[in-house]
C-alpha cells in the first residue's frame, strides 16, 4: 500500500508552477503546465500527473531542447483551419493561446481543424479535449510522440504511442471523455511499472532484439511496445502520424532525436484537433445532448456500469473535496525540486 | 478450393445494376449501388461484394423498409457543415449526391463535416473515403449499424459493428486507405463464416445467453460480437454512435428495429465524414504528400511489408486485368436473381 498525502488542488498548482518557473519557464507557461500536471493528478491520471515533473524539469535543463519561454505563433489559414507554430515550446501552451480563435472558428463554420506543430507534449490528452466539450462541442485529438511502437508486421519501433482522445457534451452530466494510447499500454504506465518492478502481460512489447517480453524495463531500455488490437490499433497509430506529423507540418515520431540533449524527455512533435459543433443546423432534429443521453441509456441497459471518463470524474470530485492525493515518494521528489 | 468465374468489371456493374433496377431501384440508384457492390468485389472485399446482393434484393422487397427511389435532400447548414437527409434511401446514393457540395466546402474552408441521416448502408466503407483522397483530401468516416456488439462491461448488444475508415493521399501511389470494424470481426465476415461452417477464434463473440462462443451461427442467431481490443475498441464503437446517431440526427444502432419488415437487412442509421484539406495554408512547410512518403519509408524501414490498402489495390489490379473473380455459388445466385 502506497502512502498518499492530500494537498489542496490550488496549492498543488502553485507549487508545481513555482518549480517550473524556477527551471526557466515564463510565468504564464509555468502556470499552464502546472495547472495541466496538477489536473492530471487530480483526475487520477497518475502517469501524466506529478510523476511527470521530473521529466519536465529535466527537459527544461536539457540544453535548449524545449523553450520554456516560447510565444506560440497563430496562423489563420482558412475559415475552418488554424495552424499554430509552437516555436519549440510546450503544446499545452500553444493550445491555451489558440483556444479562443479555435472556438470562434468552429462556432462560425460548424467545424474546425487546429493543427499545432513544433511543440512538446507531456500531458494527459483527456485534459485537452474536455474543455471543448464543456463549450458544447465534439472534440477529437491526436498526438504523436517518439518511436516506441512496432508497425504492423514490423520488427522495430517506428510509431509513437500516439493517443487518440474524444470528448462529447452530455445533457445533465459532465462530458463523456476518453483518451487512449494506440499502444497496448501508455509509455508512462510502462515507466511506472518499471519503477515499481512489476511485470506486464504478454503481448505488450518486445525487447531491444525484437523478442516478446513481460519486463517493462526491457521495453523502456531499447525495446518497443505493440499496438493494441493487432493490425487495427497499428492502423490507428499510423493515422495519428498522418494527422500529426504530416498534416500539422511537424515531426514524425521516428524523427524525434533526443541524443544531443541528455535529460530531454519530451517528444518534439505535433498535435491536431478536429472540433465539431453538433448543434450546427439541427433545425427540427432533437437536441444533440438529448440524443447522447438516449445512447447512455442504451449502454446502461446493456449492462455497462461505468462510462468512459467516470473514473476520472470520481477521482476529481474526491480530490477537490479531500485534497489531491500525491504519494509520499512523489512528494519527497517535489520537495527536493523545491530546494533546487 | 472454391471455383471462381472471372467477369469484366463493367459487365458485373451492369448486371448488378439491372438486378437492382428490376427490384425497384430508380436507374441512378441502381447504378450507384451496382458500382459500389461490384467495386467491393473487385477489391477483394468479398463480405461487401456480390455476397451482399441477396441482402439488397431482399431488403428492397421488405415492405418499404428502404426506398430505392429516394431523392436525398441536401442542407447547407454552415460553411463547413453539410447535412443530408437520405429520405430513407441508400447512404451511398446520398453520398453520391452530396459529393460535389462537400468537396466545395472543404476546399473553401480547410475542413468540412458531411452528416448523412435517415439512410441505409450495406457497402464497404473504404470505397466511401478513397475518392476524397483521390482529390488530395484526408477523409475520416464512421457508420453505425445494428445492435450487435456488447458495450464495455455489458452483457448484451447495444452498439453496432461501427466501422471507421481513413484515407490519405500519397505522392506517387494510390491513397493509403483503411477500413476497420470496431468489432473483433465485421458482421459480414461472421455471416460468411456461418455460411461456410467455419469456427471462429475465442473472444469474438457471445451467444444469445451471453456465453462466449466460437460458433458464428450462435453469434448471428441472437448472440453478439465483442469490440476489438477490449475497452479501447468499445470506446471507439461508442464514439461512432455519437458521430452517427447523435451528430447526424439519425438512429442509434440500438434503435434499428427490423421486426415489422421481414427480409430487411440494412441498418437504417447514419454516416458522418470529416474531410480535411492538408494543403490548407502550408506556406513554407513541405508538401503534405512528401511527408506521407517519408512516413511510409519509416514503416518499411521498421519491417512493415504491406501497407493498409495494399491488398485491395492488388486485388483491384488483378480484377481489372483478368476480370473480377466471383465464386460459382454467387454466380448461380446472380443468375437466379436475373431470372427474377
Amino acid at each position: 500500500m502506497q502512502e498518499f498525502i492530500r494537498i489542496p488542488f490550488d496549492t498543488l498548482v502553485a507549487r508545481l508552477s513555482a518549480i517550473l518557473e524556477a527551471n526557466g519557464c515564463a510565468p504564464w507557461v509555468a502556470q499552464v503546465i502546472g495547472l495541466n500536471c496538477a489536473s492530471a493528478q487530480r483526475d487520477g491520471a497518475h502517469s501524466h500527473g506529478v510523476f511527470r515533473m521530473k521529466g519536465y524539469v529535466s527537459t527544461l535543463n536539457a540544453g535548449g531542447w524545449v523553450d520554456g519561454r516560447a510565444e506560440p505563433l497563430l496562423e489563420d489559414v482558412a475559415p475552418g483551419f488554424l495552424r499554430v507554430d509552437g516555436m519549440n515550446g510546450f503544446t499545452v501552451c500553444a493550445l491555451a493561446r489558440a483556444r479562443e480563435a479555435a472556438l470562434a472558428k468552429v462556432k462560425a463554420n460548424g467545424c474546425a481543424v487546429l493543427a499545432i506543430r513544433n511543440s512538446h507534449h507531456l500531458g494527459a490528452l483527456s485534459l485537452d479535449v474536455e474543455p471543448f466539450a464543456d463549450e458544447g462541442l465534439i472534440a477529437l485529438s491526436f498526438i504523436n510522440s517518439m518511436a516506441s511502437v512496432v508497425p504492423h508486421g514490423g520488427r522495430k519501433a517506428a510509431l509513437g504511442t500516439n493517443p487518440i482522445a474524444f470528448a462529447t457534451p452530455r445533457r445533465d452530466a459532465r462530458p463523456l471523455v476518453f483518451d487512449m494510447a494506440t499502444s497496448v499500454m501508455a509509455h508512462g504506465d510502462v515507466q511506472l511499472a518499471a519503477r515499481e518492478g512489476r511485470t506486464l502481460d504478454k503481448g505488450v512489447g518486445v525487447d531491444r532484439d525484437g523478442n516478446p517480453t513481460d519486463d517493462p524495463r526491457a521495453i523502456v531500455d531499447g525495446g518497443a511496445l505493440m499496438a493494441f488490437g493487432g493490425h487495427k490499433g497499428a492502423a490507428l497509430a499510423l493515422m495519428v502520424e498522418v494527422m500529426c506529423g504530416a498534416l500539422v507540418g511537424g515531426k514524425f515520431s521516428r524523427e524525434v532525436d533526443l541524443k544531443q540533449h541528455p535529460g530531454a524527455h519530451t517528444p518534439h512533435t505535433g498535435q491536431s484537433f478536429i472540433l465539431i459543433d453538433p448543434q450546427a443546423g439541427r433545425g427540427t432534429l432533437p437536441p444533440f445532448v438529448d440524443r447522447v443521453e438516449d445512447l447512455m441509456g442504451y449502454l446502461i441497459d446493456a449492462g455497462q456500469t461505468r462510462l468512459p471518463g467516470d473514473r476520472r470524474h470520481e477521482a476529481r470530485d474526491d480530490s477537490m473535496k479531500n485534497g489531491v492525493p500525491v504519494s509520499a515518494e512523489l512528494m519527497a521528489m517535489l520537495e527536493e525540486m523545491e530546494r533546487g
